[in-house]
């Protein structure tokens, strides 16, 4: 399915960043497959555990050139001082909040630690922020991003929302990896104004605690279309999550092109495998990606 | 009986707006039917489950053109994507705060997704606030609420206040849809300055938690005038709640029009309903409503 | 007692207003009558019950306009829309801040709902600040009186402070109407640079939870000229209560100034007294006051 | 001990204020005497009850310029008042912070109730900031204080830290008066910036509870000037605490003056004390501080 | 090995400094010893009882600049007061945030007690910030950090991070000593854009309750190496904790130095030796620090 940019609302300095992203590196199709790489933050070097080399941002920023991905997603440090070097050959994202996973994760909030207007400095075409949807801080959370999402108008920088349901809350309501959760993260993401949403992939198990609504089980083939339907014109990407087989991952990439998402953001899949592993694995994705352009018929 | 906006201390801006809402549009006779959109954000996607098509901006949009409604009320990110298509053909009511249902219920604070600047360069006609009435958090609600009515009075812009007691300490005294919490939180939004007040329907069930002076049952036709003399010269909308039986929306409109309130603003009987039975329900109610304006001799 | 404006370290502009409200309004005789009308946002409809044609604004303006008071108490939501009608006929003090009654009101804090900016566009001439003398919050209190005073002070604004002890804190020092209570909430008050401070009547209750130097009990004739001296040069209100008989606030009216303080300010009262009765009331407290200006030999 | 200005890294600003309040008030040699005065807020009129005309600033204020005080200090109330009658004839410190005792004391925090601009403004010679050491909300007093201290830097104006050990967390490490305590409360006054401290006079008492390096008794001779030492360039005064018998205090300020204080800062011995004994207290710790100028031989 | 600052992503102005630092002070040779010196206020004078002429910056100042250190750290008091007598002739870095030791330290934070603006004006070539990893607080600290990192790029100051994983959370994870949190701290600092990391010694005891995948015991001698590597192209200096054996000392800095650290930052090390003491182990650590930049062969 080709996924458009236009009629989306995007002003013409979003428009402008998303289109290089997507036709002028990477595949040049129009399709998406990002390097997130934020992971030392988030989880800690343990990440890094499985192949010590992806330890180093370097590594990371090579690895993206060479499997020609459409971008590498930074923390604030790193963008400063490692992607200077490939500046221009491979777009950049800049994650502007970020947090440890050390304290509990009861009442989850992402603080800020780089602005969109140092992202526009450093020549980035995107900036990342991560909502928790369902925190009981939801209200610090929403304020935060309401004033990224507004300097994102300003400077025309598309905004990619990583949409995690997080939290005691969403736990009691059949845990973040329900498909009721996922979906409602989507909507989220999309009703406050999200240029792109980058979506986990919804767990097979079926959770007794989700709304009514949710307690019929619903086909995994239809639960992709449905939250990138309730992602509305937000663009989707589908995350990879831990370490996982390459059929799967293919297919899933199959699958999300088929439901209408723009593309993937997949890190630990790549960090996780030796760079030979990590090469193939990005080369069979764009095939993926690629042929979902011209539907079998 | 014919609601005068004349004598409430609006300003030129805000009659300005109030007027193209209610002369230029819908009935285009002084009465209003809005149609409120932020489900998706407040109860996430399940609400959508009736009408699967209702999860859809654009159906929406034009669900409200057709059925003549005097307004659409969107959240920003809506507002921004697919408001451009009707830009003037419809007003627009962009709904600054909001939040998820997720956290507990016990202490909300719905926060701020977009500023009233926001809305006027979109070409609003009024915004929407929602204020908790009786939360713990009222502090922090008075004060995000007072920027916001500054603002409104700086850009001639009206300001809808849905007027929801919410949080535990309702609930100790005699819940949410009582009588005497809907008449207190009419009375709050005006004594703080709204100029729209959104109320819900007062339950028809006699709680004893309420104070001393509303333990005395009110039958049912008095309680809406005094909820509309509790808003003061605050104009008055009606919520419709969750899907109801036609006949008793009409009933409603009818006492709402005989109460003094403005108008209506009824969001899931439409999207729940099929798009035939929402718009033939919205005609209907446009009848009600115009009829009211000369009551039968 | 005639109580001066002088040598209070009063500004040009707020001895302007000042003398306006007390020499060109009311009893035109530097006596004080204000009538305080806050109570749907404090109390809700319920303080409407007994006479229901007070929960008019309306009528209330109309009603102090008729008893000759000195000034009427508003939120900022109806300064604005009622108090038009009879600007620069009667002076205007606008309640800064307020909140509802039904939160729990261990940690009790009143948010702002309007600035003194606003007040002054308004044509007002004075505002009102509720400081919740003992409460947990008190620091967050104490810094957004601080920025109000500030205000007042540049723009010649008088400052009436509702000094009000409240909180777990002071029941458990004896209650928020023991002498004790009321004695220190002036005194802070002033401490912190009230113009004028409206204060409770003393309850005749003794509590031995009172510290040590309260713990004798003080005659009712003395507490009155203790609490106004504890308020130094700051000016003294006394506050009504609920509704009392006429006889009893007659008396209190006199010891109040014999006390030294500059007026009343009763609101229920004169609310819950149908218009004629208040209406007399309001003709017999005016005598008390004059009268006490020239006292019996 | 003469205690010199020099080498202390002030301000001229700074010096010219502080040269004006020991060498033109007071007894101009040097020595200092202030006369503090903000009982009223911090602990309430309860602590006029011995005195009554102690309640009045007017009195205060004479009492201190016949007493031959080096300054008086006041809350903004106070200052802006009552020291316009003195203006110039007595140096005034605004003590720009100031709590009530009602609430509990486990989390102290002192609120801002004036700034340094307004204290220049009114022709203050310095100010007066509390820090609470060790009380759990130190984040928010410690920002606090930055603020007053750089708004002191750009305006010259000394800045006197009350070094108050306070909360729940002494108690546990032995209490606010041990000499543990008053010492590293001097010491952080000092890292912070403060140009005088004000500490209390360390317990007799010993406490099992003080870190190790505090467990041996240090003799109450040796506790001064270690804790005048901790306080590294700030000039220090010492607190008189609640009233005292006369040669006791006299015993106190030879101790002071031989450890290598600045001065005093007595209140409560001078407000509870009648006005011919307050004078007389005056005179005779006068005289002890200038005998200090001149040791004996 | 000799640490390089360049392709380090540093600003022409950090590279002025630091280069300053490393080059024209101390051992002239690019390599670092650095003498913090906050202890007074981080655990009060206690520190201070080994060596009671420690307790007095002109002390340390003096040390420092015989013992040849590349730098003093003070606070923004003893920057003030005492740094000018040496101004130009040793580096001084203000340590902008500190807190007591007193409170409970379960939720650590470090607030600010300087700014990155105050530094430069009084000539410092670096700022120190001490982020606490882990802390529940965490969302306060980095939006703390993020604001002086961005004034550090503003003003090219060079940006030390004092990692330090505090708080019960990682007190549940192995504790605070453990290569685990010493690895995430690094990592941390790095990925939120410090210049220099001061990491402490991981401990050699190991702990069950870290991640999985550091439950595999790493040898001593590996640790530091990964710590350097997981802070990147951050520079990193080593702790010296307490006091401890010269031998001990003397190993640890030739470690620091085989595993890529730029240098040392020893406090209580010098501070709790007696002066010759300290020079001596001072002209110790220099010799194994320039050993280091020809290894043997």
């Amino acid at each position: 399915m080709v996924v458009s940019l236009e009629d989306r609302g995007l002003s013409t300095g979003k428009l402008t960043r998303l289109r290089r992203m997507l036709h002028l590196h990477g595949a040049q199709d129009g399709t998406v497959l990002l390097l997130p790489y934020d992971h030392g933050l988030e989880h800690g070097p343990r990440d890094f555990a499985a192949n010590p080399r992806s330890g180093d941002p370097a590594y990371v920023l090579d690895l993206a050139v060479e499997g020609g991905f459409n971008g590498v997603v930074f923390q604030i440090g790193h963008a400063r001082r490692y992607y200077g070097a490939v500046a221009g050959r491979i777009p950049l994202v800049v994650k502007l909040n970020g947090k440890t996973e050390i304290p509990p994760d009861d009442e989850p909030l992402s603080p800020l630690n780089a602005t969109v207007e140092e992202a526009v400095s450093l020549g980035a075409d995107a900036v990342g922020y991560t909502l928790y949807v369902g925190s009981p801080r939801q209200s610090e959370d929403f304020a935060a991003f309401r004033r990224v999402r507004e300097d994102c108008e300003r400077f025309g920088m598309p905004l990619i929302v990583w949409a995690y349901p997080r939290g005691s809350a969403i736990t009691r309501r059949g845990g973040r990896d329900s498909f009721y959760a996922v979906d409602y993260a989507a909507r989220v993401a999309a009703e406050l104004g999200a240029d792109v949403v980058k979506v986990n992939w919804p767990s097979a198990e079926h959770s007794p605690l989700v709304p009514e609504e949710y307690r019929r089980e619903v086909p995994p083939q239809e639960q992709l279309p449905r939250v990138v339907a309730s992602a509305c014109r937000a663009l989707v990407l589908l995350s990879g999550g831990d370490h996982t087989d390459g059929d799967v991952l293919a297919e899933r990439a199959r699958a999300a092109c088929d439901a209408g998402a723009l593309g993937l953001i997949f890190g630990r899949n790549f960090l996780k495998r030796e760079r030979a592993d990590a090469l193939a694995l990005a080369n069979r994705l764009h095939k993926v990606l690629s042929e979902s352009l011209t539907p079998a018929p």
